[in-house]
């Protein structure tokens, strides 16, 4: 981000006609706005784009999820068919929506063959027994978020926000979250939580699976590529990248929940500097988003219980960045309501 | 509101798409939704509109505030020319604003005749030396925020949103809710905040002026209408029979601040139940509001550190409730994605 123009945007925020610091987060946020855009005051945020990235993952077939894995695919047709709850903020806030097929475990005919264009492999491994990706399958997803997120700033994108599906993904990015914070096996039961709802038996399940992962990556998960091979999968991969295509690109993120930070963690760890460009949507239960956030240094904008998914959570945290760009837009300057003598 | 709808919406919400709770606090307000406006699913809220009641307190010339008293009568000026701080928000977000000029000590010119309209006086009495209003100025004052309320409903509104400008207005709400929790001159250190501003100076004039308030007036506070004479002030007053107005007419309110909040307190205790066509929009950073909140029941949907006032932090609200209404309107219901046997 821009130095000059967040003191440039600073500045513009202190002539405001309201008390000091009466914006609160707003303020904070209508500054980072003009260090993103290089501008002040920020240009309205009309092209704001949310990109869904969909795959399977081989331990929901080992018991850590309260839902089957055949829903991923469904859940692609119901984002196609704009009927999911991401559709539906989407659409209430001017979001685009795109869904993209990385990795699902099945073959989804019948959708638009963009969908399917960027498909690394079928399913991911079981990451408590083997690899989730080959190293160069991991090298394709990522090179593909890249593409992905520079396709939409090319398009005009003036925002980016990452979804997310896949049945049984927050064991993943879990366990790329304690990867990449230097957690070990001894300490999965920070980074575990319930997802979109497993009992305690389905919590203790994941507990065991997060732990057998990191035992069996040992040293590598030191390396955030190599973590996204060994722990991650062709979504998170192509998550990571398309995170690390737009900031490179000086277009800013609004991450969502466990599956967005948990990659934001891995970009930054990848091209340091990453999380300046990022601003958190809103806070998940799960554990693991609260620790990825707080070594990224970021605080959620909302905290309403969420834990659906999709990019829902950054979708509805756009109209507050939206609030943030009119304050600084279009509040008078105290100088001119009160004039000094000439 | 009207149980049998939020059963029924309590129902569409468990048969969405999305897994049981997902929504977290968004489906509780899409439930709430339905039960205030007695449909299911609820309607879109095009019609959002935000009354700001306007008016001087006379502590404000007793050192209780960061700023000078003509600033109130400044803001409205601005308010009308639309470029402060809510003008941005409310603009932004398709809100409508209104300002009354209630009890603002000056004679605003040259403002179109209908802010004046329901003045009730110039000021209000320094609450720690004389009462803030006659009693009839107290009636007055709340059948013209019913009136308003009446008149707002009959044009369409489908939400009410209240708003507040009166520079020193956080001590009088701080008194009414103390005054409303049976809190005494002894525990003044509780309700009194720091406002848009003040020092630590200010802070402790702002307790002596509170206590002395509430000792003067003693047992007359425990009655809700004789706080509002006693205590607080006829913007106040406007703000209590303007919420009565709307929750009578069966209109959901979308609360603001401290003020806003406090008016809330007072008017559940003169209608019991008010607070059930409530949601607070934000938390603030005064501890009067916090605790006129669990006293209401209500936990606010955000917490940005806002302290602008102006009904800013409702506005910044509103799309967190078209959000609610997206999602039970316009999510697909699980049995039409997953066909059973016929």
């Amino acid at each position: 981000p821009h130095a000059p123009s967040a003191r440039a945007g600073a500045e513009r925020l202190a002539g405001l006609a309201v008390p000091a610091g009466a914006l609160g987060r707003l303020g904070e946020l209508a500054t980072w706005l003009c260090a993103v855009q290089g501008q002040v005051p920020p240009r309205p945020l009309d092209d704001v784009r949310l990109v869904i990235f969909a795959g399977d993952h081989g331990v929901a077939r080992h018991g850590v999820s309260a839902y089957p894995p055949d829903i991923t695919g469904a859940m692609v047709r119901t984002f196609v068919a704009g009927r999911a709850g991401v559709n539906a903020l989407a659409a209430a806030h001017g979001v685009r929506v795109r869904v993209l097929d990385l990795g699902v475990d099945a073959d989804l005919d019948g959708l638009p063959a963009e969908v399917g264009a960027h498909k690394v492999r079928r399913g991911s491994g079981a990451i408590h027994l083997e690899d989730a990706l080959t190293a160069e399958e991991t090298q394709r997803a990522v090179a593909v978020g890249r593409g992905v997120a520079e396709q939409e700033v090319a398009a005009g994108a003036q925002l980016l926000l990452s979804g997310d599906m896949g049945i049984g993904n927050t064991t993943p990015a879990a366990a790329l979250v304690a990867a990449n914070l230097g957690l070990g096996a001894s300490d999965v039961a920070e980074v575990a939580g319930r997802g979109t709802g497993v009992d305690d038996a389905g919590l203790a399940r994941k507990r065991e699976v997060l732990g057998a992962a990191l035992e069996r990556v040992g040293d590598r998960a030191a390396d955030p590529v190599e973590s996204l091979t060994a722990l991650g999968s062709a979504d998170l991969a192509a998550t990571v990248g398309y995170l690390l295509g737009a900031t490179h690109a000086g277009v800013p993120v609004l991450l969502d929940g466990l599956m967005s930070v948990a990659c934001a963690l891995v970009a930054e760890r990848i091209a340091p500097g990453t999380a300046g460009w990022c601003v958190a949507g809103h806070r998940s239960p799960e554990p693991a988003q609260t620790l990825a956030l707080e070594r990224l240094g970021l605080e959620p904008l909302l905290d309403l219980g969420l834990r659906l998914g999709e990019g829902s959570g950054a979708v509805t945290a756009v109209p507050l960045l939206r609030s943030a760009v009119a304050l600084l837009r279009d509040v008078a300057q105290l100088r001119d309501l009160v004039p000094t003598d000439a």
